[in-house]
C-alpha cells in the first residue's frame, strides 16, 4: 500500500522535482545468503512479529523502518495481518489467498489483531481478520487455507524474456521512504519516472526484488513483495498525485516447499493497471522465482485524487 | 461460482459425454428492452430480494431458478451480499470493490446475511459481510464503497477485437444447470469444451453476455455476471474434474452512471487463467460493455480436485 495523502511535504516536493535520494547498492562483500543468514534478526521478522494474548488476540506494532509517507508499507501490513494466521494455534494448511482492505492509515505505534477461523472444513479454513488501534478498526481482511495436495498443474502465465538480475542495475535513484531501503530493487521497464512531465503512455513495470537483506522468502514476506509495487498512475501519467491503496488480494500458487526452493533469489515481479476512472485504479501483478515459477498473482484497487 | 464437488451424476455425465441440452434462443418476438421492461418482476430481482431484520440482519433465500449442480450459482451469492450492502441504510456511495469467500456450499433455503461498515472515512466506507444458514457461516466477504468524483480516467486495457454479439451464434448446446439458462451468452473463443479429450492448450475465453431476458444493468448483476465464466480448468484441459470457486473479488471501475448507460446492453466479459497448481487455479477477468468501456475488473480463486 501507497498512502499519499497528507504526506509530508519533503516527500512530495522530492518526488516534483525528481530530486531522488541516491540508492544504497548492497555492501561491498555482499549480502549473506542461503544457510549463513540469521533470519531470526531478520528486520522484517523482527517487524512481523507478533504476542498472542490469552483472549487469542495478537498484539503488534507498526516498524520505523518500513515507514511510508504516511502510516507503514501496506505490504507489512499485509504481512502482518497475515502472520496473525500463520502464528493461530487452531490453524489448518497453508495460505491460497488473502484479502487486505486498507480502511485507515495506520499511526505509529501498537495495534491489535483479531483473526479467526469463520469456517473450518476438512482440509480448508476461511479466515476472518481484523486489526484495530485505539478501538478502530483500520484493516479488514480474509484469508483462506488449505492442505494442498499435488494435482495436474501448469503455469499459464510464463514468465516474460527479462535479462537476469545480475544484468540490471540498481536505479540511480530511489524513493525517500524507509521500507524502500528494505527492498533490493532492480527495475527493468517502467521504473519510477525521473522527470514527472505527464509523458507516460503504460503503466507496465517489471523489476526483480527480494528482501534486503536477503532473507529466505516464506508467505509473509511474499505477502509483503506482493505490494512492492510504486502506484501504476505514476508510470502511466508521469505524475505524482495523492493515491493510496484500498484493497490488495494475494493468491499464494506457491506452497512452503515451493517458497524454501525459491530461498533468498530473487523475484521477477510485474504489474499493470487495467483501468483509471473516478479517482480509483486497479493493478494485476505477478511474482516469479528465478527458475521462472509463478509463485503468486495479486491485484490492488487503488485511491487517487485527481 | 461453480461448486462441482459432489455434483449429481446426471450433470457429470452429460459433461462427459458431451451431451450437453439444447440452446434456448431469445423469444420470437425478441426480448422487451429499456423502458419498456418491468424489471421489478425481473427474476434476478426475484432472487437478490432481501428484507431487513430489526437487528439490522437481513434474510434472504436461494433462488431455484439460479440453482448449480451443487448449491446456488456463485455469481447470484455474490449479488446478494452486495445486495445487503446496497440496500443498507448506513450506506455511503457506490460499491468499487467486493470480495466475497465461499466458505460452504449453500443449501436450498433461507440464509441471514450481516452486513455492516466496519470503518466510515469521510467518503469512503469500508463493509464486513457474512452469510450464515443454521448459524454456521457459509460465506464471508469484504466490500468497500465511496462517493466518486470525476478524475483523470484512461482505460488501460482496451476491449479485444471481437465481432459484435449479433454476429456471434448462440452455442449449440448449454450446460444444463439451471443459473446457464438465466444468461444469453455468445461465445466467440474459448466455449465450453465439445469434446472432452484433454486437448486444450489455454485458458482464454470471451464471450458476450447480459441477463435473459435482458434488464438493465446495475452493481448486483454487474456482480453476478463477473462469474459467468465457467472452469478455466475446463478450457485448458478439455477434462472435467470437480471445482468450486473458493474466493472472488470485484473492482468496479464504473459508476451508477455508466452502467444505467450501458442500460440492457451486451457485455463482452473475458477471462483467462495465470495458474493451476495443487488443487488450486486463479483466473483474471475483465467486463466491458458494447461502447468498450472498461466496466469491471475480477479475479477468482478455484479449488479443483486433481
Amino acid at each position: 500500500m501507497w498512502v499519499w495523502d497528507r504526506a509530508p511535504p519533503v516527500f512530495l516536493s522530492a518526488f516534483n522535482s525528481g530530486l531522488l535520494i541516491e540508492t544504497e547498492g548492497p555492501p561491498a562483500g555482499g549480502f549473506l545468503h542461503g544457510d549463513t543468514l540469521l533470519t531470526t534478526a531478520h528486520i522484517f521478522d523482527q517487524a512481523v512479529a507478533l504476542q498472542q494474548q490469552s483472549d487469542g488476540t495478537f498484539n503488534g506494532h507498526t516498524s520505523a523502518a518500513y515507514a511510508n509517507m504516511v502510516g507503514p508499507f501496506g505490504g507489512i501490513s499485509a504481512a502482518q495481518l497475515l502472520n496473525a494466521v500463520l502464528l493461530h494455534p487452531q490453524r489448518l494448511g497453508e495460505p491460497v489467498s488473502v484479502t487486505i482492505n486498507f480502511a485507515a492509515a495506520l499511526a505509529d505505534g501498537p495495534f491489535v489483531i483479531d483473526a479467526h477461523p469463520a469456517r473450518t472444513n476438512r482440509s480448508t479454513q476461511h479466515w476472518v481478520i481484523d486489526v484495530q488501534q485505539n478501538g478502530e478498526i483500520v484493516l479488514t481482511g480474509t484469508a483462506f487455507t488449505a492442505i494442498r495436495r499435488e494435482t495436474w498443474s501448469v503455469d499459464e502465465d510464463a514468465m516474460p524474456p527479462c535479462p537476469p538480475p545480475d544484468q540490471v542495475a540498481l536505479p540511480p535513484g530511489q524513493a525517500p521512504m524507509e521500507w524502500v531501503k528494505q527492498y533490493e530493487m532492480r527495475p527493468i521497464v517502467g521504473g519510477m519516472p525521473q522527470v514527472w512531465d505527464g509523458s507516460g503512455d503504460g503503466s507496465l513495470t517489471q523489476l526483480w526484488v527480494r528482501d534486503q537483506p536477503p532473507r529466505p522468502l516464506d508467505f509473509a514476506s511474499l505477502a509483503a513483495l506482493s505490494d512492492v509495487f510504486f502506484p501504476r498512475l505514476f508510470v502511466r501519467r508521469a505524475t505524482s498525485v495523492p493515491v493510496g491503496t484500498v484493497s490488495m488480494t494475494v493468491y499464494f500458487h506457491a506452497d512452503a516447499a515451493q517458497l524454501q526452493a525459491t530461498g533468498t533469489g530473487y523475484l521477477l515481479a510485474q504489474a499493470r493497471a487495467q483501468a483509471f476512472r473516478n479517482g480509483y485504479f486497479d493493478h494485476t501483478a505477478q511474482l516469479w522465482n528465478e527458475a521462472g515459477v509463478l509463485l503468486a498473482t495479486t491485484h490492488q484497487l487503488v485511491y487517487f485524487k485527481n
